[in-house]
């Protein structure tokens, strides 16, 4: 299910990613992450879901985060591993139920070479995670380092058509 | 290590609440959690991580996230589990390295009585994530819904001192 790993040089502004398959998340696995990392009411079983605050059995939303990031090392293959540096901005817009099928859309929305690495790119994407019925159910946007082909080459785009 | 289920009458903007414990994150755990979620060369292992962009072996920022949300679990831990919309700003400082043991600081920024949700108040958070050497790892700010004690009734805080 892996790609072809990605540089620098093969993203581009305006780029849009979509994940080859879809991750399903069943009810075993929102209950195994809970209990390691998250074991609130909501995401411990159908009864305890109940009398919580979100009213239904969901995935943490780490759960769904982490989930997402297995289908963004999938889409955008980065090569040697990427660098992330944080999180624009994270917003979770509706429960992930057990048994929905996750997906991800990757819009590339900058790429310039790094003035500090030469060699690497500055990479600014925003990532949403879809359910089986196209619905949005988690969206950020991120700022990643991605390795160049050719490590401090001049880039000519830094210096205009002229160069 | 649980604390005392917290309502939304229990907190106030000002209020300091740190982790009773810290979390080791171990070599095998990363790898685990890599295997599963983010599998790039830098959390797989010494080996893979020696040429990854990172450089060193360390554990998916996702996996920091969700070791993060155990310890505020433990620590700000709402009755009937808080519901978290999204996170407004998350910053990964420097890598977890393997062994490191993690603790949380969450200090209420603000705290007020919901008006959608009469059941429920808006609590924003600011969560700090330090390594054993009291080094920032991660830090983000979240906005949450929690219960409160007495849903629906009347907050003089609302109408000021003379209520």
């Amino acid at each position: 299910m892996e790609r072809e790993l990605l540089w620098f040089e093969d993203v581009a502004a305006g780029q849009v990613l979509r994940s080859a398959r879809s991750i399903v998340v069943d009810g075993e696995q929102i209950i195994a992450f809970a209990r390691q990392f998250d074991p609130q009411p909501a995401h411990m079983g159908e009864e305890t879901a109940r009398d919580s605050l979100l009213g239904v059995f969901c995935a943490s939303g780490w759960h769904t985060g982490s989930v997402t990031m297995r289908l963004i090392f999938e889409t955008l293959h980065v090569a040697r591993g990427g660098m992330g540096a944080g999180i624009e901005r994270l917003t979770w817009f509706r429960p992930v139920l057990a048994g929905d099928a996750l997906s991800v859309v990757i819009e590339v929305l900058a790429a310039r070479p790094s003035r500090s690495r030469p060699d690497s790119g500055v990479v600014t994407y925003r990532c949403t995670t879809l359910n089986q019925h196209g619905e949005k159910v988690q969206e950020f946007t991120t700022t990643i380092l991605m390795p160049r082909r050719e490590p401090g080459a001049p880039d000519a785009s830094l210096d205009g058509p002229s160069a």
